[in-house]
């Protein structure tokens, strides 16, 4: 017999149906019980009029039901299973759960969640905040597809630091000292060379930062995005703009029911700002009294100019543009325009920072000397550098965090919720 | 002005297009010259008629050009394009290539043209088995997701070995010891636990392998699946089968071209053999005198038994079925009809491995006193062995190697011509 999804069940003519799910909640009346099954898809009332089928039934077993569906008002869904057989095909060990699951909210830390991540995640909201990522992931793969993108997957075990700095993991790789990859920044580019010409990535990339807030973590899935033959950084902030546009129609039309358990409204997004980093300085000192650290802007002003973007423009998403060149990697592209500055922008999205991207330095000789600005010796970066010696476009591309846009699209407060299992200065189980 | 791909020219009405890409051949007759511009659809011959605009070209420039298609049927694709004007976007600092990549073949090393990846994928035919590879896992991806499986992420840092054993890299995690993920196999299993009922990752996995072999790399990408209420293993067989099925035909319908240029007429499949593994060492004993290992083909072995399968069932795959207890993980489902057997598989396409699966064990005493008989502590594995307390259903999964699938797919010799930069004892770059 075909198994029926909850989702799916509707009340015709008496038939029998086949249900399998955990069970959620029991309500025992004497003789009779109100038992609660929950599917991957939703939950159902199923009604047990004999003792002997529920009597030996605990919260979170794993359970077979034969019953048949029944018009009732009064039920949850309007619709019941009155069942006539169920059968237990995973049995429970345990005394207490380590917290309830099935009550409003959860009686327990962040922290105590996380640790029994696999109880937690049982619950739809929580898990509702995955088929939500899921299909932010889709969203990014479809958008850049239909552009004629490739996807790649590049290695994450590399030979040096991506962009140098010391917030690299290492790893004992053989009798060597290898790490793990930042970013696939090198390898996006060079696949761009290579006459891929525009690439994505969706991996994992590694932080050993010394940070333990709200909005970090050590290993996360980034979105990467990297595009050759583009005319300047304005068609890169283009392109995202335009994923931005289909991601929120994405979401809308895929994940209703989550959105809606989640009490979630979706930015309405039409062109996104794009703003100088020193006018958005500028405006934080005039209108805010809120001075800026140089080059770039706080947490505070992120949220601060976000507000401001919110309330003159009508938008989330704010595009702060021309870093200068001091804050940024040594392949970012310069603006011949102003001094001192670059081609690079970051994306702001509810005063939180959830993309940085900018066009590269693409000429050989540009790129080796500029390295030597920032005191990197291009001979520690051999193979990267090059591979700019055969022809490389011009180009650029972007990252997005996708733990970080999916907490700020559904206004979590700390990106271990938009995070199946965190990896944190602390935390490495399970 | 729109860019057009090689690919999207037609002749018509003398219009003038705008192409990009990179000057993959020059041929010189004095005062004008045939040019092949390759970008990432095709190769085009430009005509060019003014030394002034072809005398400052050198191979693998990236270039704009603009320029008039003309029927012309001497030229490759029966069409060329006489050029306006074009522009250099991508200077080369090179005196001589490290290989030439614009003759029939390579001729330089697989070594080599690893050491240049960034070179060799620049020919055609390199980079065709990306992008086979590339809708490899977008098949692998449509056939879950419209069987209701979700898309995860898990970690890769991990604080013990999946599956315990040696051949794992270790990683500087702060100041602790931490690992990196052999196969997403308990995640995975959890995440059936917590809900989602079934679901596939595509990630790396890490295999810290003394191998140095045309099969083996100690980074690959896993395509891995869990399902969660299944009835046994051959639900998983079916699964993996209707798989096989749906990508032979995605990319008959994607890789038309690809499959073309490298000559791979694709493996026909109706129903995949399912044969015991003593029943194949019997066969192998019996009609060619091939002795096997205890409990496991040898390589040869797999590649004999290939071709019989092939001969007598016309099939290019053959599940191997019930693997002895003592060869597979100690979280492998014991098959209660045979003694000392377990529900596992593996599949075997055209003399190679690309697949282990089976049934696991999903009662938590079981699994306890299962792991207790392997001689592993429960209490090593806490969080995984506790996850079992909670109705965790019938269930199982499988794993493919991506690049060993493509490689077999492709009739390639070696496993690192189907990966974009791989990872082995010897090689960390680029």
């Amino acid at each position: 017999m075909e198994r029926t999804l909850v989702s799916e069940i509707r009340v015709e003519d008496n038939n029998e149906i086949y249900l399998r799910g955990w069970i959620y909640k029991i309500k025992k009346f004497g003789k009779f019980a109100f038992v609660f099954l929950r599917d991957k898809s939703g939950v159902i009332q199923l009604v047990i009029e004999e003792e002997s089928l529920f009597q030996n039934l605990k919260l979170e077993m794993s359970v077979e039901v034969f019953g048949v569906p029944l018009v009732n008002e009064k039920a949850p869904q309007g619709v019941e299973v009155k069942v006539n057989r169920i059968e237990i095909v995973g049995k429970t060990y345990y005394d207490l759960l380590p917290f309830s699951i099935n009550q409003k909210s959860v009686n327990a830390t962040l922290e105590t969640e996380l640790d029994y991540r696999y109880i937690s995640l049982r619950r739809p909201d929580r898990r509702a905040v995955f088929k939500i990522q899921e299909e932010i992931v889709e969203a990014f793969r479809i958008f850049l597809k239909s552009r004629g993108f490739s996807e790649i997957h590049t290695p994450k075990i590399i030979a040096s630091g991506t962009e140098g700095g010391s917030e690299v993991f290492t790893v004992n790789y053989f009798d060597r000292r290898a790490f793990l990859a930042q970013s696939p920044q090198f390898y996006k580019q060079m696949m761009v060379g290579a006459g891929f010409e525009s690439v994505f990535e969706i991996g994992h990339a590694y932080r050993a930062e010394l940070h333990n807030t709200w909005r970090h973590l050590n290993e996360y899935v980034s979105l990467d995005v990297e595009m050759g033959f583009i005319k300047d950084e304005e068609d890169l902030m283009s392109l995202e703009e335009g994923f931005i546009k289909y991601l929120l129609k994405h979401l809308s039309d895929t994940c209703k029911k989550e959105l809606e358990l989640l009490k979630i409204i979706l930015s309405e997004v039409k062109n996104i700002p794009r703003i100088p980093l020193s006018e958005a300085q500028d405006i934080l000192l005039k209108d805010y009294n809120k001075i800026s650290p140089v080059g770039t802007l706080d947490a505070e002003g992120e949220i601060i100019f976000s507000k401001y973007v919110k309330e003159k423009f009508n938008s989330d998403f704010v595009f702060l543009t021309k870093y200068p060149a001091s804050k940024r990697p040594m392949y970012t592209m310069p603006d011949d325009e102003i001094e001192g500055m670059t081609r690079s922008f970051d994306l702001i999205y509810k005063g939180l920072e959830i993309t940085t991207g900018g066009q590269r330095i693409h000429d050989y000789e540009m790129l080796k000397s500029n390295m030597i600005k920032f005191g990197v010796d291009p001979e520690e970066f051999g193979f990267y550098v090059d591979s700019f010696k055969y022809g490389m476009p011009p180009h650029g591309g972007f990252a997005i965090g996708l733990e970080r846009i999916t907490m700020k699209i559904l206004e979590l407060d700390n990106i271990r919720e938009s995070t199946l299992l965190p990896r944190d200065m602390n935390r490495i189980m399970p």
